[in-house]
């Protein structure tokens, strides 16, 4: 048995400013920004959306912007396995999370539970 | 002033079997589909996502799948007035809606209130 639920969404930015970015989405979608010194990489900035029970992050990256969804998971690599029968495809393994393709095409990532309410709202798989 | 906040997001699918593809999304997701009478439109499936206070849609499109905010607000101009303000640029009227890009260049959406709870949720701009 292990558990997993959609963790929030990644707001991916190819920027060379990514404190403007961050400031950009965090005006739009009415959510401040945590304290930088929270943060574990300077290539991240959190919003603070508590009150709305999901994790979104403004991230700076190489690739061509987009948003991509994170799904959070008590085992990573059994999600990465249910996934994959559901037809997903796994691309690569980043530190901790685990880089998924849609069959439909989007990226998509399985993280370590990030919300604190993950275990009362998570969906258990056997 | 008006309102607005977070709505949800869209699961932009280039695909020819919608259904398929939102039943994967329902699988990786952990929520059900909603009965296919209540969508208004055949480009759509929804996902029974209330509990979560988030509107999250599957949508059959013609670009390339990705995955794209929406943002609710009870006066949609006056949103994309603000949204411009901030550096986003406007795209294109649709029905209801407004299409954004982000200064950062993600498209997105400014809808009708989406969500029950979101005269009680939604930020006020004056």
């Amino acid at each position: 048995m292990h558990r997993s639920r959609l963790a929030g969404f990644i707001i991916d930015c190819k920027t060379d400013d990514l404190e403007r970015a961050a400031q950009f989405w965090s005006a739009a979608l009415g959510y401040e920004l945590r304290a930088k010194h929270e943060e574990a990489s300077p290539l991240y900035r959190c919003l603070q959306s508590e009150q709305l029970g999901l994790h979104i992050e403004v991230q700076d990256v190489k690739h061509d912007s987009r948003v991509h969804l994170d799904i959070e998971s008590d085992d990573i690599d059994a999600e990465a396995q249910r996934l994959e029968a559901l037809g997903a495809r796994r691309i690569e393994k980043v530190h901790t999370w685990i880089v998924m393709e849609a069959p439909t095409g989007q990226r998509f990532c399985i993280v370590r539970p990030q919300n604190k309410n993950f275990a009362a709202t998570a969906n258990e798989w056997k």
